[in-house]
Parts: C-alpha cells; structure tokens; sequence
C-alpha cells in the first residue's frame, strides 16, 4: 500500500549520531560516545524498598490514572527538591513529564510553526535540534565561547529577526554544564541574557538536566530563579542525577504556559505513570536523592580529573577543550581543516569512540568538533583512552 | 509577557467532560462516569515481588536508557501475549509505547496534515478525537448501529472526499467493545471494511484496548489479522485489561510504518521506562497476565448484568442501549428531543453522574446520548444508580 505520511513525518531525519555509535559496539571498546550515567550509582535496594512500601501502602493510586499534570505527592517533593537547590515554584506552576525529552517535545509543538525562528546555541543539545526541526522551525544558531552564549551575536540575530518581522518564538540554552559542550554560562551573561529577553518580550527555554551535578559545589541562580519566574519555561530531569529508566522530568512555567501544557499533554499521554511518580517522590522526600547526586559526583569527579589531566598531557597544542565544572561532558575543538568524522573511523580501528560534533550545530558547523562523556567509562579507560585518542589526532595535525 | 502560541496549540480545548466530572467530586455520588478498572484488580503483590526481581537481576538495564522501539524481553512478551489471542506480529512490526494514547498521538502525527480528512466512528474515543482536533484534521463521523459502523456510509462519505482529490488519511475504528458504545463490529462488516480499504489503499487505525475483556468467551479476528498484516496500524494498551498506572502499550504495524514511528517517537520521549518494561514483560511471561484479564471479566460480568436487568426493568420504553459483550462501556440514546446534559445536571442533584454523549461525537451530533461506565461502580451502586436515573429519565420524556 502507498502510505501519504505528514509533511512533520518526512522533516524527520535519521539520527547520525546512532548509526556512528552502532559501529561502536564491539568487544573491548572504550567509548566516551554514549551519554549514560554509569550505572554503579543505581540505587535498586532504595527503589525496591520504596516500589514495596508504595504499592503496599497506595497500590490504588499507584497503579490507576492519575491527573496530568502529576501526582501531588510528586510535585510536592518536587518543589522541595528545587527549594534545596535554591529555586521557587507554586504548585501550579509545574507539571511532570514522562522524561526532559517530552518536556522539549511539548515546547516546541506549543510554540513552533512551520518557518517559526527559534534561537540556540552552537552546539546544543540534539534531542532539541531533532523536535524543533521535526516542527519545522527556523533554528538560528549563536555562538558560544567557554563562558556560554554570545550575548552580542544573540543580539543581532535578534534584530534581524525583528526587522523581517518575525520575531524568534524563544532563546532554547543549557546553562548548566551543557550537553554536549559541559560549558557553563557566567552569572554576568545569565543577568545579561535576561534582561535583554525580557526588554524584547522573549521567551527563554532554560533546559537544565545537569545543574545539580556540580563537581566545585558552586551552583549559579538559574535564568527562572534570576527572571522571578517571568519569560522563563524550566526543564528539568531527574534522568541525569538519578537514573534515566524512569523517564521522569517537569516543566516550571508561568501558570498561563503550564496550563497549555497540560492540556497539550492530555492529548500525548494523559499522564505520566503515577507509579513512576510516588516512587521518585518517596525517595526525594526520604533524602535518598541528595545522597545519590552526592555520590554521582563523587564519582564522576575524579574521572574528569583524570580526563582534564590526561588530555593536558597527550594532546598536540593546536586543540583545545571545555574544561566541565560540572556534568557529563567535555567539549574538544580540533584545528579548522580537521574533520572530527575522519578522525572517528581512525579512532575506532584502535578501539576508542566518542561523538562528532557537527550534528550538534542546527546550521551544520562544527566539523572539526567531538563530545567526549567521561561519565560512563571507568578511569582507566579514561587514561588508556585518552592516550589513544590524542595519537591518533596527531596523525592528522602532521599530516595536514 | 504576551506570548506566541503555535497554531496547534490554539487548537486544543478543554474537555467537556472533564468539566462535567468536577461537579461529580461529591461524598456519596455513584458515579457511571469514569472510564476507570476496578482497583480490586490490582495485582500489588505480584507486581512488588516481580519489581523486586527486576531491580535484582537486572537493575542495570531497567534504570538505564532503552532502545526506542522497547526492551527486546518486552517484545518477545507482546509477541506471545498476541499469539495467545491469535494474533501474529514479528519483531520489528512492534514499537512499544508510553500508553495508547502516545499511540494515538504519534499516528495522529505521521499522517495528519491541517485539514487532512480522517473518517472516524459516531460516536468514537475522545483521546482520539483531541489528538486528531490538535493536528487540525478534517474529521469525518459514519454512523454505527449495534453492529457497528455504518459501511455503505462510510463508502459514500469516501466517494465524495475522492471526488474532491481528498481522500482521507486512514479510516480510525475502535472494533471491540467500543468506547464509549460497547459496541463490537460483526465478523462481517470488518471483512467488508478490510477488503473496502484495501481496494481504496485507505490505511485503517484499529484501536482495540477492550478486545480481551470479553465476557462470552468469543472474541473476534482483528482486522490486523483479518487484513494478512497489511494496511492496518494497530493500537494496544495494558491500561484496561490490568491497570493504567503502567502506561504501557504498543503499536503493530508493517516495519515500513514501524520505522516511521520508531523515529518519531525518537523526539517524542526517547523511549518508555525499561523499569516498567521488564516488570510488565516478566508479569506476562509468568502467566499473570491471563490471570488478572479472568478475574477482570468475573467482576465485570455481574456488574453488565445487573445494569442491563435494572435498565430493562426501570427504564421508559422510549430508550434504548447497547448490550456490551465485554469491555467497560454501555451506551444509552435518549428519545431525540431530551438533552443529554439537561439530564445530567438533574441526576447529579440525586446523587448519580455519567458522562454526556455528544463529546465523543466529531461533527457534534450525539445531544441525547450518554455513556454509562459500569467497571468502576459496586453492584449495589449499579443497581441503585440506575433505578435512580431512570426515574430522572422519565421525568424528562413525561414532560416533553
């Protein structure tokens, strides 16, 4: 049978970035591809503990419909998880997503028509590329340097916008110890971005899934908290800090946004499992969350130590990198007339993968760029890895 | 700040019925209104000691990220389950999903364009029609009798879209003990709508969350397997045959459709929470599965009786109703000129709701039907309720 598929089906590409990593599962492999928390830190006993007690104690709600925008017990917990992290919300304000993912899914089909300019970083993250592009947006990138977005570029986008009358539907950034470049905005640019969206009337996405994961203890004010909670749409997971399989995230927003939202969602999923959600919200409300970010970062530090440390020792002085406060990720910049993909399939012969940049830029920059994640392999991979990754960079700065 | 909503979402309303239910959040109420399982069902204890082996064996792979088209266990489970109710699919004809509504909600994606016709059943789920009002369909209602839908309808309603080089996206049929009729089509009508559409190369959507609550043992070929596997995207959930807190289900498809969605559901939410996808696989693997859908249909078979047999003993001759083989649902008209909705302000004086019928209609016919749910309600709540509204009933046909 001839299928006639929507004109959003045939905007959706193949994901580039997987069909590389297929090439990546072979035994002994060390991949700094993936973008895994290392699954040591799972807590099963915890969760285990808490799935008896919830289904003992609220089998009957656990297990039934819930309303759509989340339990009460959960988005109670929820706002005093952000209240230890120094942020506000009303309990109308949030609403739970099943995932961070359908949280960007929810935005960009609140907000994006066909031609719709959206305003990003360069990079960013692809889950939001792939939902803004399926919406057919406009995607206008900005530059970024170590200290975040370009506010002056961003700047000018903007008036362009502006002059051709169609202003950006939002300003999309990571602050946080961004995917893919574990870059963090400066406070200065945070109070600069702000300033300068709400003077023009424009909505800012903040997506934050990597905020509490801070290997110095220095947290900034998010661009809600710095906003009052004006022009700001909050998107947070616990899929970074905790685990991903539960697929848990929430949106804070105005009311006005969140009731949109909530009424978008009815149509996707009427709710997001509220077994799901009492067990997440059991184990914030008993400190287990706290304890288990805590541990992530124990364990994540020394391995962007050792990854800072190897990469300082072993790679040629035309490449430069991120140097992550924080997250998953570490962002290398080769030299111009480098192609991170060519040095990948070299790469791969000796064992070691990790992520092309270039699939992270909404305008198909950044060819000479790779996303390296220290968070999944173990330290010694990190070294042994390292040391591969920059021989074979070498290879290609002498023979260029 | 004035925000820029899409178009989508300007197209999105606020349910009726939902509205409706608010008033019905009273001490006392017997409610026909929901379309909620009995949570006598629940299954806590097995599913706590499954959760338990789950964390315990496989911890790693149930709070990590999954593939996105499910957990092959998972897979391998639905396969069987199938197979155990005579149906056939292979592996990559599957794409699990979070809940039959994600289900609606990514088919309403991959084949509607603004104002892309789709013919639907008068009247139909009410999830799909918000998901197909959201992605601003032409939405086209045929009729159905108690043997469900109106076949020559629906030929002439094609001929006249093909007449009009519009021919509809797919054909959208809930089979099986309908929602919100309780209908069931006859084996024939869906040879003739399989081999109608397969001539027309017209995709039928077949939503069948009912099918193995039946209550006579007889359970018809879905159009899935009557069809050979070819044009025809089917919609499955576990939300009524177990419970909804899972929201889990699955769509099976030919792999070409499948891949489609596999990709779409990529920017939707990555995927569905391993956790309770290995939890589900190793209920159904276990036989539990089979068990909970027996006892289901012993609590519900009472309940049907004794509404069809207070219906007939207390009910004015002018009305009529379906006499569900299975399923939740039982639909009643109303002799043309008595307004639903009049009705139900009325029966909520005396304590008893249930949800008007005209919402589940498309083209907004349907005033003088309603929806009585019996799963949720006790025995005794069922026979008092409806001695109750058929008293309220008759008042209305009296003074008209």
């Amino acid at each position: 049978m001839d299928y006639r598929f929507s004109k959003i089906s045939s905007s959706i590409k193949k994901s580039e970035i997987r069909e590389l990593l297929s090439l990546t599962r072979k035994p002994g492999i060390i991949s700094f591809g993936g973008g895994l928390p290392d699954s040591k830190l799972f807590p099963t006993k915890e969760i285990t503990e808490i799935t008896e007690k919830v289904l003992h104690t609220k089998g009957y709600l656990a297990l039934q419909y819930g309303p759509t925008h989340g339990e009460a017990d959960m988005i109670s917990s929820l706002i005093k998880f952000m209240s230890d992290f120094g942020e506000k919300a009303e309990h109308d304000e949030i609403c739970v997503t099943s995932s961070s993912q359908q949280g960007l899914d929810l935005v960009s089909r609140l907000f994006i028509d066909e031609s719709t300019p959206v305003i990003m970083e360069l990079p960013s993250y692809l889950g939001a590329i792939q939902a803004f592009r399926r919406d057919m947006a406009n995607m206008i990138g900005v530059k970024m340097d170590f200290g975040g977005m370009d506010i002056g570029m961003l700047e000018r986008e903007i008036e362009k916008l502006e002059k051709k009358k169609t202003p950006p539907a939002f300003i999309y950034t990571i602050p946080d110890f961004q995917n893919p470049s574990g870059i963090t905005m400066t406070l200065d640019r945070r109070n600069e971005l702000v300033q300068f969206a709400a003077n023009r009337g424009i909505l800012i996405i903040e997506d934050s899934p990597y905020r509490e994961l801070s290997f110095t203890g220095e947290i900034l004010p998010s661009l809600w908290t710095i906003s009052g909670g004006k022009g700001v749409v909050l998107l947070k997971t616990f899929s970074k800090m905790l685990f991903p399989g539960m697929r848990m995230g929430w949106i804070t927003a105005e009311k006005e946004i969140i009731d949109k939202i909530i009424m978008l969602k009815q149509s996707v999923d009427l709710c997001t499992p509220s077994f799901t959600q009492l067990i997440l919200s059991e184990f914030i409300s008993r400190g287990n969350m706290e304890e288990t970010i805590k541990k992530a970062i124990e364990l994540y530090k020394p391995k962007i130590s050792m990854m800072l440390s190897e990469l300082q020792k072993n790679m040629p002085e035309e490449v430069v990198w991120s140097k992550p406060g924080g997250g998953m990720f570490l962002w290398l910049i080769l030299p111009e007339h480098i192609d991170a993909k060519e040095v990948f399939y070299k790469a791969i012969e000796k064992n070691v993968a990790y992520v092309t940049g270039q699939p992270f830029h909404c305008d198909g920059s950044g060819k000479n760029t790779m996303r390296l994640n220290y968070s999944f392999p173990s330290l010694e991979g990190i070294e042994k890895g390292i040391k591969i990754l920059s021989e074979v960079i070498k290879e290609f700065i002498c023979k260029k």
